[in-house]
């Protein structure tokens, strides 16, 4: 961390490592899978122009995202990151091979270790996730036995897509695994109208902008789940990490949740306080895309009601199209707000040194 | 309206009417869906105790909200209430049969006009809402052709539930007929995961308060499949109502359309204007539930965040579990944001006298 100024401490928390291409993968993918494995690649729902920054294409030509030396300089160090915590897009939740759906997990694990993680890993800047298919509990649970001991391995991740909320009884194996390790969960939107993975919606999107503004109604859906399944109350030690579904609903869905449970807890005994605050214990969430307004003051104020001050942790969304820059994206915030949800709260929930 | 303090008008914009039994309906519905008719009845998604209001059952025993002279005394003289606009249940989105769906429709709209609003229609302070199958937009179109120019008929209705969302053109004759005859469209949520509408979100809630906390997420996607779709370009006449799903999500879900747009405009060619400007326009969201919290004064924020003023109408629920009372939900409001919430709006959005 030699580059680092250390007055302006900053961890981002959602950066995506992509591999050059297919190629890169397919050493750690069982060869019956190939044929099937296209990476990135999708009918429709597809960005109308660019899904990656064009100023992010590495210098020798290779897709944004793909060479850690070069997000590095590009990111870490432009902005004065200490940490990126690293969340690989495997596309998993939507095979309806649990089979291969797990095979893809661990080959994307091991691929993070190997080009990421391991060897100098520019002194320990980038924290990995374990990535996991929730459609194979069992392979799940082995998956993150594999990694969790693993010194730069921060967190498990899911996919948002699905066709079963997550905070439903199959899913809970892979909880107790991450309760057990001290992993927070963290679920990232994608996949959702895909494969096996149902819309995030009643209905299936038509257009991009349609599906991609949509995805904050799949995370804030399985918040609800994870909450009324009193998954919380399951796994006390459990952390809930929401990656990139936005962040200004949270005040809002947390009244709607308060109130509802004032007269509905008889059906949900194993709620012992207002789901508010399960959500200030237990859940994380990641500010890019932070929603913006021609009134700043209104977003302050929202972030304020809903307690980012211990909330919310920054991102940034490198290489995406709509990365969020540290230093213009928020509005001007009272000092320790901004200590904490640009360092203080990712560094505690992961545990950085 | 002899029995109103013209001090304070008051208009309701969500009660509901209900038959005192099936053989209510049985006579306006041909007898070969009998047998499938079943009022108010589904095996799973029930409120733990009581989903209508027991101080609310009739003098005469009868299910509450079955008796128009009840209703006028323990809700509209109790209150004060000039107009309750009345949106019946019908629970036709979930029909696998359209053509029952389409006579079930009928049904309630025949029974509505003959039970509430026909004959004395006390003063005229019961105003309709015309249900229609949105699985059958032909005998929607129809069904509004039918009961437009009715003197009591205020709007157009569908369940929420639905297995395509709102805006896809397979209902746009819906919309080209309501703005043909000046009528607004309401959704009203019910009938999620039942039947053939798909659950909310990506899966399947598993308890009622999964299930009624999410029913938000369901109106808010609608909204955005109106918006991304263009359906208030196609039909500049159109006014979108949006019943029971909250509104305290409205800043935050504006913010992220027009966040989205500003990237993904070229996807959708069709929007001359910024989404929120839309709403502005076009949108009234009911108010019931409304959102509480701890902090009265971040309500109060919100509902200016989201120019509740114009965009903000009263509604009570009555006779559901989770009524509203005038007197007592709201936060302490500026006169004239209560004014036009409480009364303003709605006479303007449904032209009443």
């Amino acid at each position: 961390m030699t580059d680092l100024d250390k007055r302006n401490r900053l961890i981002d928390c959602d950066v995506h490592p992509i591999p050059r291409n297919v190629q890169e993968i397919y050493p750690y993918l069982p060869k019956r899978w190939h044929k099937d494995y296209i990476m990135l690649g999708r009918p429709f729902y597809n960005h109308p122009n660019h899904v990656l920054r064009l100023d992010a294409v590495t210098p020798d030509g290779n897709i944004p995202g793909s060479d850690p030396s070069f997000v590095r300089e590009h990111l870490l160090n432009e902005y004065g990151i200490d940490y990126a915590v690293l969340l690989p897009l495997a596309y998993v939740n939507m095979h309806p091979n649990p089979y291969m759906a797990a095979d893809l997990a661990s080959a994307y694990n091991q691929w993070l270790v190997d080009v990421w993680l391991d060897g100098c890993n520019h002194g320990g800047r980038y924290k990995g996730s374990i990535t996991v298919a929730p459609q194979n509990p069992k392979a799940a649970v082995k998956e993150i036995e594999k990694w969790a001991e693993h010194p730069h391995m921060v967190q498990v991740m899911m996919d948002s897509g699905a066709d079963t909320n997550f905070g439903h009884m199959q899913y809970h194996a892979i909880y107790e695994a991450c309760a057990h390790y001290g992993l927070p969960i963290a679920l990232h939107p994608t996949g959702e109208a895909l494969g096996i993975s149902r819309p995030a919606s009643s209905g299936y999107p038509t257009t991009y902008m349609e599906w991609s503004v949509g995805l904050t109604f799949s995370v804030q859906a399985h918040l609800v789940s994870f909450i009324t399944e009193g998954v919380f109350d399951r796994f006390p030690n459990l952390k809930l990490v929401l990656v990139e579904g936005g962040s200004a609903w949270l005040p809002s869905l947390m009244w709607r949740m308060d109130n509802s449970w004032k007269g509905l807890r008889d059906e949900v005994p194993w709620l012992k306080k207002r789901p508010s605050e399960y959500v200030k214990e237990h859940v994380r969430i990641t500010s890019q895309p932070l929603e913006s307004t021609d009134h700043p003051e209104h977003l302050l104020y929202n972030l304020e009601m809903m307690d980012a001050k211990n909330i919310l942790m920054f991102a940034s969304d490198y290489p995406h199209w709509d990365f969020d820059s540290p230093t213009r994206t928020f509005p001007k915030m009272p000092a320790e707000m901004k200590q904490r949800i640009f360092y203080d709260n990712a560094k505690e929930l992961y545990k950085l040194p």
